[in-house]
């Protein structure tokens, strides 16, 4: 019996522990134990640590899930845990031995996850799932996207699916069609036109949900009668944006809805860009189709790009500031121009090695992190703060200090409040 | 004294021939005799091999352009004349030793200029020109296009220009502005926009009077206070397309226009060809504006990437079949995007390489010379359409024999008429 950490974690018992996950997950009556607790442990992180967070994916592919679960609820030191990460395969393949910097790093991700380690957590986000219909994917099950496997440290701990995972099979043959939300009329007939052509050609058609570019890419998929797949920002059981609850119910029944945080969790800013990279590594090739200067989609390129997976983009009108982001991606980077469904499917032939340097984040992440932490209206303590955004509360001390110099965050008697312009947009 | 060639050939004495060369040229008091005959000579030439024969380039540049034309009209043989340039320091430059295939090509040139070897022509041009104002420049002028001089042995031997010739000491800092005659709103939108921002960073803006992006290109220009400079396909006394009468008078009265053909010469489908590759010498860098999926302005582009200028190609809607072949090179060349006259100025500052391989030829260009001599309606004789091809009875022949074959010409016993479809179209 190895369920030590969770049991310890939940105050359940190993039976308790199945059957919850038999009611959303391929866990069937042939797991293991062993097996069963660390799936748990891995539900159990993907409330615990935010997505893309690299540490918590250096400890568990050195401990595996149950095992650092294990370290965090026994509060292990960080030399301790970097003394077992060392010892095991996974460790040994990562080059652990020892460095100051990493048990610094390991210090920071305790104090990170610490806020969050609550086993009510990881059972309500079981039970919810539950409600939901939701189903529980690990990197060990046979529809899990391979192609997620190339974020190394950066994948997720687990999937949560709605709808038909089996067609998660098909995304060896898919493409990512995202843009603007902003989108014009051109924007959205081209969208249409290539997520039908895509259909035909019997490639899946995967997005983002978001309003503009990706609803029309989904919508034009169903209408074709062909597979297509989304992934949220948030959990599975609220889909976002709201405006879309009519479409994501219409995917659930003949696609899929993905996320990898729990039921529950809530679209953020930082989650937004993370998802991001799932679209973009679950996918076999990118098409962008209209983008601001700015837009989010730039970032999902950019993901894809630094994946060597092939990028394809759609110009527009030089006069046109929603296609401003897809000219940027054409003079800027090797992405190459597409502009039919024909020339898009041409790219899932293309043999692309990736890049030597990895994508600059242009981005703090924890001061982001932060942010989105924040309320305009109501103030928060750091402790509130700390929890919301999956950072220590010294972490989040010191990025306030920044944030309050550049007059982004201003501290009261009461806590700490977002300080100036409007409300950060989530992007898409 | 050396103008044996010209006095044989004219009936001229060499006052005679300074004088007619005076009122058009920069040839003055100061000029010898031998400069006098060198430059008409050249002018005989621009009458006899069609823009572009790369074999009267070889003869001019081993023999001048006097020696080449006493050559001509003393009928040497193609022996004795390869014998003559291997003897020069120019024929040494270009390697000429004894080559069987040479002698061909020689061969082959003399019976294609044979029938144009002809003096009254050759005054009518210097008067026809005197009359229009027409300024004649040779490689050795001040004012020459040094651009030029990178299409090796196919540059031109002169250029005739109308209006300010002391312009084209701009052309080191210009842009050739060329696109689709079938030009869109958007096209023409985005061309004023370009040249009046060009204009203003002092750039000369360098076209070819088409109809569409071209004559749009100019306008904006001229309307910004700018330089700009056209090049046309026939003779500079009588301005193509004629819905551009206007608009190349007010060139002429405060830019330049431009041809390396003789006045009197109407421009063919292969003069239009040829007149793009002086475009794009001419110019420090060319863009594209709209261009339809086989328009003219790809084979401009062509010259300019084959000569290692860099060409700048704006996109447009993927719906809109002006700007196919906008993307077309995009897609298939090292073109580079630009969306902004900042961005197209940006390509003065690019250092890009010649391609290694010459640019392959989509047209045999003997069969486009004959079809251009051929009328739907009047037959010629072989003779006949020999001369206005610039080809040797012998070569008009055999080519008529295959375009016969193919249906393409019809021959009968007045002689050849083209058959079936329309007139072919003049491409810009």
């Amino acid at each position: 019996m190895n369920l030590t950490a969770t049991t310890l974690f939940g105050g359940l018992n190993e039976a308790d522990v199945l059957t919850r996950l038999r009611a959303v997950s391929a866990v069937t009556g042939d797991s293991t134990a062993e097996d069963a607790a660390e799936v748990f442990a891995r539900v159990a992180f993907s409330g615990i640590a935010e997505p893309g967070d690299r540490m918590a994916g250096m400890l568990l592919t050195a401990l595996g899930a149950n095992g650092a679960l294990d370290a965090l609820i026994r509060r292990c030191d960080p030399e301790r845990i970097m003394g077992l990460m060392g010892q095991t395969a996974g460790g040994a393949a990562l080059g652990i031995a020892f460095d100051e910097e990493l048990v610094q790093l390991i210090s920071a991700g305790l104090e990170r996850w610490a806020p969050r380690l609550n086993a009510r957590e990881a059972v309500a986000h079981l039970e919810r799932a539950a409600r939901f219909d939701t189903v529980l994917l690990t990197p060990a099950h046979a529809f899990w996207p391979q192609g997620l496997d190339d974020l190394g440290l950066h994948a997720p701990h687990v999937l949560w699916a709605r709808g038909t995972p089996e067609l998660l099979a098909t995304l060896p043959r898919s493409i990512a069609v995202v843009g603007a939300r902003a989108s014009t009329g051109y924007g959205e007939h081209v969208t249409m036109e290539a997520a039908a052509g895509l259909v035909d050609r019997g490639v899946t058609v995967v997005s983002g949900a978001a309003y503009g570019i990706d609803g029309m890419a989904h919508r034009s998929a169903l209408a074709s009668g062909g597979n297509t797949v989304a992934f949220l920002a948030g959990g599975v059981d609220r889909f976002y944006p709201s405006g879309h609850d009519a479409l994501l119910h219409r995917i659930v029944a003949s696609g899929v809805v993905l996320s990898e945080l729990p039921c529950g969790a809530s679209p953020t800013k930082w989650r937004f860009l993370q998802r991001n990279r799932l679209i973009a590594a679950a996918s076999a090739a990118t098409v962008v189709i209209e983008a601001g200067w700015r837009s989010g989609s730039l970032n999902t390129a950019g993901h894809a790009s630094a994946l060597g997976r092939p990028l394809g983009v759609v110009p527009g009108p030089v006069t046109s500031a929603s296609s401003a982001g897809c000219h940027r991606l054409l003079r800027e980077t090797d992405a190459i121009l597409v502009t039919t469904a024909a020339e898009m499917f041409e790219l899932l032939s293309l043999d692309i090695a990736p890049p030597a340097r990895e994508r600059d984040e242009q981005e703090d992440p924890e001061e982001r992190r932060v942010m989105d932490a924040l309320s305009l209206r109501t103030p928060r303590s750091a402790e509130d703060i700390a929890r919301r955004a999956g950072l220590s509360v010294m972490q989040v001390q010191s990025v306030l200090g920044l944030c309050e110099l550049t007059g982004r965050a201003v501290g009261g008697d009461k806590g700490w409040r977002r300080h100036g312009g409007s409300d950060p947009q989530k992007g898409g």
